[in-house]
């Protein structure tokens, strides 16, 4: 394999790692398993990152990045159900867009701690965030695990191997119509150009 | 602290390992942290357990053994809806009854590692009968989704921090009838006497 210019270097080193980390965890992949993936140098690999947790970093870098302006953009809606909505579909379209990544977020803790060490608070920082605007203003014990519910099942059943088989359409259009109930939204036929049915 | 009975000392070292692998993760924690922590010597805790790899195995045994049985009985119920509601309300009263457990379980993938290389074909092996009963024969998409978000959602919410305060009877009321909801069964109030309101 001949190294390409370096920015491809750095994709493909990414992309590697991802692969990697999801095999062996973050915590069982070293940057020499990373090299040897590649078939690059171990020097080729800190030409571009020093350490294991800057590689981490740079892997979730992307989701972490759109779940930060999805925020910013669902807490500028003027409504609450504006908000939720936003919100809801944004963190969907998200898990489907970083799908393997997503996986290793909800099955590698190593992953997290990076994160955690990052900037904007980490990953808890998020999570708050994101189940405050759900959940809504001094939520009561039902809004909070309707909210927890939604947020941590969408993310699951987005990473969940048994679920890879969907495509990234079907598995939208499920988890979206989940999301919807247990939020009490009403329902939207996103795949049907006509709305046949509304409940809520 | 002065050593009692055998089995007293298995009881409290296994209480211990829990809330070590909490703070630690399973693989941070070491045997002799947790003779430490109890005050006793690391020829104690050989004693009871040889390696830490049977003390994750004990103190994951419970939860284990009743999932188990869980499935078992569920399994045995004729009609497919008595099958949902017992596998449902069985399952959230499992993830109430090893909070602790649960909450390690959903961030640790050290115990699942353990729990994988026990009897039971693991933990993969119980997933997959919870969600056979829970998405039904011949499951379309809708269903499996449904059936992941709600295994997922409820064991990720019965583990969080973030609803650390609810009480137990708070936690089950609310997980019961966010569970009912995603899988579509009939409203249940099991905290009032009488039905004041059937949908779904």
């Amino acid at each position: 394999m001949t190294a390409g210019p370096a920015e491809d270097t750095r994709t493909r080193l990414l992309q590697t790692a991802l692969r990697l980390f999801t095999e062996h965890g973050v915590e069982g992949t070293s940057l020499q398993m990373i090299a040897d993936a590649l078939g690059i140098t171990k020097a080729a690999v800190y030409y571009h990152f020093k350490t294991k947790a800057e590689i981490t970093e740079a892997v979730a870098e992307p989701g972490v990045r759109d779940l930060d302006e999805l925020v910013l953009r669902a807490a500028a809606q003027k409504r609450r159900g504006a908000q939720v909505d936003l919100l809801l579909e944004g963190f969907i379209d998200l898990v489907i867009r970083h799908r393997a990544l997503v996986a290793l977020f909800s099955s590698d803790p190593g992953l997290i701690r990076a994160i955690e060490k990052s900037a904007h608070g980490g990953m808890e920082g998020f999570g708050q965030a994101l189940l405050a605007i759900l959940a809504g203003p001094d939520p009561d014990a039902t809004a909070r695990v309707n909210a927890m519910v939604t947020l941590t099942g969408i993310a699951m059943a987005g990473g969940s191997p048994d679920l890879a088989g969907l495509s990234d359409d079907e598995l939208r259009t499920e988890l979206l119509d989940v999301g919807r109930r247990l939020l009490g939204r009403p329902r939207r036929r996103t795949s049907a150009p006509v709305a046949v049915g509304r409940n809520g």
